[in-house]
């Protein structure tokens, strides 16, 4: 399993990610969930992936082949499409055709292979754009009215995120809400699991303003698990019925 | 969908469903989920149900039956086994035959039916139980590690009573907790909908101590839920990272 999860503010764009890969309960490993792709100052866009790992690492290894390709072009390079809207139909596009494929050699043991994605970014003239995009290649789009979008295992951490995520909220605020979010589901979901990855892209900036990478055991998650699990059995000592 | 959650604490069991039952979402229609039997002082047993709605029905009719019949004996009637752990297998076999039934029935339009429940009660002279009953009639119970089961959409309302529910809770303590587990759930699932079934019953008493239905617009429940989002979002604001 996963959790990815992202926000777009009036500040800018938060992403968090786990990296726990299973097949099974007895085959874990690590594997990045979140890829940058960046022309720092022009253009920025983070990937996020959950699903079968065969399917999410050839869709990526493909967008960077074709980023590379020396016939590159806007139809085809995620750093060369004139929008980002252009951007998320080569993601999309480029997802459903390697789901597709993968699912075809599956397909005589019977075996699923699919995932989604969520992406996020900003080119220079352009606005902020986070969407969440579907196995078929389809996608949405957040808004003012859902600033947040998620993928994987998104029940356990998404009552914080209801309650306290609105696009006015600050960076600061934004980032501790998703690794709160974060909390919630590492404690309920086995499959989801340390170290994290924390990503923020002030706005306007169309670049990395900031990459964490937040291992087991860091100091202030740790800190600021237990502060949420004291504040919360704190308030539930206030509530009254 | 629903969501039933009981609580196994020293001071006695607590159970809280929902009523909304639907086919899609455009049939909705509110049916009770939470059913007693009792005898006073003697006996009393707790069952609460998701799942397919013909199975549960079925399912507890025959229940019902078993025990108003002349012939009803120690293996038929949950109110005659000699311990709750005999009440729980009648009902578990009752459960497993229905579904078998309904589901070979179902066959030919490739339908599902299944259903799962929650068993809480106690006899004069035992001990109090909870126990979970799969749609195959078998089940697990409540321990002092786990002391609180779940059924239906069980995942939005996970991190609230892992947090603070332990065999030492109040009961009051233990209602607000199973409430705000249904608030978070009610916000995010729409197909779990008010009104509430909340059950209590005091340790020994052998009988239902409380049983209150709480409707929507209910003041008390509604000044919980926003003093709890106040709490929240205030604790939100203490804690750092």
């Amino acid at each position: 399993m996963t959790y990815c999860v992202g926000l777009k503010l009036n500040a800018g764009l938060v992403m968090l990610s786990d990296t726990r890969t299973n097949a099974g309960l007895d085959n874990i490993s690590c594997y990045r969930k979140m890829f940058f792709f960046e022309n720092p100052g022009e253009r920025v866009i983070v990937v996020m992936t959950a699903g079968s790992l065969s399917v999410t690492q050839t869709t990526l290894a493909r967008l960077q082949e074709a980023i590379a390709d020396d016939m590159a072009d806007e139809t085809t390079s995620v750093l060369l499409a004139p929008t980002l809207l252009r951007a998320a139909t080569i993601i999309g596009d480029t997802l459903s055709r390697t789901r597709r494929e993968i699912a075809e050699q599956c397909r005589d043991l019977r075996q699923q292979a699919s995932a989604s994605m969520i992406v996020a970014g900003q080119r220079k003239g352009g606005e902020q754009r986070l969407f969440l995009i579907y196995p078929e290649g389809n996608f949405i789009e957040a808004t003012e009215d859902t600033p947040f979008l998620q993928i994987g295992e998104h029940k356990y951490g998404k009552p914080i995120l209801d309650r306290v995520v609105t696009p006015a909220t600050s960076l600061a605020d934004a980032q501790k809400a998703v690794l709160l979010s974060m909390d919630s589901t590492l404690r309920s979901n086995l499959s989801v699991g340390m170290p994290l990855d924390l990503a923020v892209i002030e706005r306007d900036a169309c670049r990395i303003s900031q990459h964490r990478r937040i291992r087991e055991g860091d100091p202030d998650f740790m800190q600021m698990s237990a502060a949420w699990s004291a504040a919360l059995r704190d308030s539930f000592g206030k509530v009254t019925i």
